[in-house]
């Protein structure tokens, strides 16, 4: 069994070899996206995609939101693009929220090729598997899993809309808005997202449903699937688990009670139509990126509440991006833990090692960094109010795709920054900052020190 | 030698009596606080206290913003309040920032009596000494120190304005500005606050210098006055001056370039001018509160960077607030060392404990957990730009007093979420979250366990 961390590394390797071993993954994955946002941004640009030609700062903008499963749109996917032009953005979701690791492990086992080393780090990575003999199982499965839940979702949304749009349109849009949901993407084929359909409970919960499902992440299905019973779960997939029941039902209850009054919202609504909007709005932010109610008519409290949501985002390993909801609870735990002045930080009775806690805190540090550095950029760059940018930044590092109507007035230099943001958050604020930091091996062992904190 | 950590508390003691000794010194403290606060809210209800009455809520907000040295003001201080009352207030500040631990040690020894346990308890937690034997002669050094500093910085002050106040008025002005800049209390004797001062060298360099050497912390100039030299210094005091020195340093240069061309800030002052107000409103967030710009004219790129100074506030056992200087530090070490992979968090080649790091991440975590409801509460409470009420929440928890307007239009709900925001940032969030959580001795050991993160 290969260890990745590379305090395992024996230290008699020579430097640059160690160096190219810890380098590869995060470069494969961040190039991998990189050129798959430049062949769609190619794609998108060229005249058989569009019914108007459009810029090369929109072709790239919507390549990246559709390929980090975003959602955030500069031109209205339904009537600016052509159905080839729809067919490569439903393409470059597909491919970019199942990972490009999934789909190269695939090649290589139709290709009958070894996979070898550095393909076993980059998957081990990508799907957090410490055993690697289980790995080309694990992908397989994520590609059965996922196609399956995809075909279900499809038919479920065709049949109903074949009625309203006839079959072939209503194949289409079951197609697209599958996919676009169960990878968290958020793109619709109308300017006005999900709206027309905020009391319909077909639409609702089929859509809802994928989007958790694919948001929850690859790695708890298949622990489900494996252990069956709840007590034999991994703790990470019953912190997972937890997480999203409560973070999602809290939601719920708040912007129910919040906007049940608010006449551009819930209030002229039906109770049960009520319910379900509140319902919709309460768990896309996490980080689907559809919405049956205008985002920019939420009370100011809702929309606190959906930063929050979505800078916390979905589960690791999944379609969906921000700190993660594992990352958020053992941050908690770490709190409470030194409050009740534990020695360790438990989660069903297991310790949360130190290094689980350090990668918490660093990744959150590092998405809080990069967002208050992104919404500074962005103030001197838009002339809109701070609520807009600070929300339109977390969606965009979240790659979350809400927006309380931004987007489309952006400066170019504010469309760079977001296309930078969706990149960052998608490859990871973590994957980023390690290729950029120079990792260095330390053979002196300094002495400790206590200092005053708080 | 008596360790306060309760990991090093001998088993055998009995349970109730090992937990009041953990509850004391936090009991004590905010005890004190609040004792403090209903006795100057009394007084300052006293009809010889102010002009026109004023209602008990405004006299509690007084009081707490002078006890909790904030200096938000919802009557003016100058116009409403009589010399009696402004006395009350100055006590109020005095006693408040200086703590009422140093004079609660001090009236032991002026009155011979043996200082207990207890009582040691409390200095250390106060003062962050380890060593109780010092304990008398740093709460000595402590008091001198402040009142020599205070009596100079008042001479300056009262010497420049005699000329144009006459000398019985220049004197009780250089008093009362004295004692609410050196304990960062940021109380001004007129609405505008030194707004009319705003290019005057002699006053932004005098108040200036009193809030930095204040915010500074005592255990800083305490360490610098025992070792002279740079290199012997504490690892916690070097990181306080280099952080002071970086965040001061970028705030200036951020603020003077954002706001050179602001008609309303900077543009239409002399070089000179220009720089002492980028200067004295780079240094203000962290935690004075005085302001010789108008903070609602400000850029809100300006006002994001206040945000974050707010935020982070000034050093430990200082009359600032905030998460502290050494926090921010701490948490960057900390991830700065995730990503390099080092096993050790270094500052000047020592280790930074792992306590430290978890200390500095609860109190993080609730310093944002705290001004995310009050800003979520507020949103409820109140009719007001998102921003205005953010930047109150952040400066009240802060205890920094600088405001965007909302300050004297809040609700009476609203009133009260300051007043306790105010509290909780003098006494602590890690304080006030101890006393709430109920600390238990853990027998068993638990596995550790690796989980996804991010
Ligand atoms: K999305
Ligand atoms: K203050």
């Amino acid at each position: 069994m290969i260890q990745w961390h590379p305090k395992h590394i024996p230290i008699e390797r020579s430097c640059s070899s160690a160096k190219k071993i810890q380098y590869a993954p995060y470069t494969i994955l961040s190039g991998g996206f990189l050129l798959l946002i430049i062949i769609g941004a190619a794609l998108l640009k060229l005249p058989v995609a569009t019914y108007e030609p459009i810029s090369w700062v929109q072709s790239f903008f919507t390549a990246t939101s559709a390929v980090t499963v975003t959602g955030l749109v500069v031109v209205d996917t339904g009537s600016a693009f052509t159905l080839f032009g729809q067919l490569v953005i439903a393409l470059l979701i597909q491919l970019g929220g199942l990972g490009l690791m999934t789909f190269a492990i695939v090649t290589l086992i139709a290709l009958g090729g070894r996979i070898g080393f550095l393909e076993k780090v980059v998957a081990k990575e990508a799907f957090n598997q410490t055993d690697s003999s289980t790995l080309i199982a694990t992908a397989k499965s994520v590609i059965i899993f996922a196609l399956t839940v995809e075909l279900v979702g499809m038919l479920i949304l065709a049949m109903y809309w074949s009625d309203e749009l006839g079959w072939q349109t209503s194949l289409f849009h079951g197609f697209f808005y599958t996919i676009s949901a169960f990878n968290n993407a958020g793109f619709a084929l109308s300017a006005d997202s999900l709206i027309p359909y905020v009391s319909d409970p077909v639409v609702n919960i089929t859509i809802t449903a994928l989007f958790i499902i694919g948001g929850l992440g690859f790695s708890v299905w298949i622990d489900i699937k494996r252990k069956k019973r709840w007590s034999k779960l991994t703790v990470y997939s019953r912190l997972m688990i937890l997480g999203t029941i409560a973070l999602n039902s809290v939601a719920l209850i708040a912007i129910y009670l919040i906007e049940q009054d608010n006449p551009n919202t819930l209030a002229n609504l039906s109770e049960s139509g009520k319910w379900l909007a509140a319902w919709f709005q309460a768990v896309t932010p996490r980080t689907a990126g559809f919405n049956t109610l205008p985002i920019d008519q939420l009370e100011d409290s809702s929309t606190l509440m959906m930063l929050m949501l979505m800078f916390i985002g979905g589960g690791s390993m999944s379609t969906a991006s921000g700190i993660k909801v594992v990352t958020f609870i053992v941050l908690l735990l770490a709190t409470y833990s030194f409050l009740r002045r534990d020695e360790q930080v438990l989660a069903f009775n297991r310790e949360i090692s130190k290094e689980s806690i350090k990668k918490a805190l660093a990744i959150t540090m590092i998405s809080a960094g990069v967002t208050w550095l992104a919404v500074f950029l962005l103030l001197l760059t838009e002339h809109a109010p701070m609520l807009d940018i600070l929300f339109e930044a977390v969606s965009a590092l979240g790659t979350v795709g809400l927006s309380r109507g931004l987007t489309s007035q952006l400066t170019s230099q504010g469309e760079f920054i977001i296309i930078v943001l969706m990149f960052i958050g998608r490859v990871g604020p973590l994957t980023l900052a390690y290729i950029l930091a120079a990792p260095r091996q330390k053979k002196l062992r300094f002495a400790e020190t206590k200092i005053a904190i708080g």
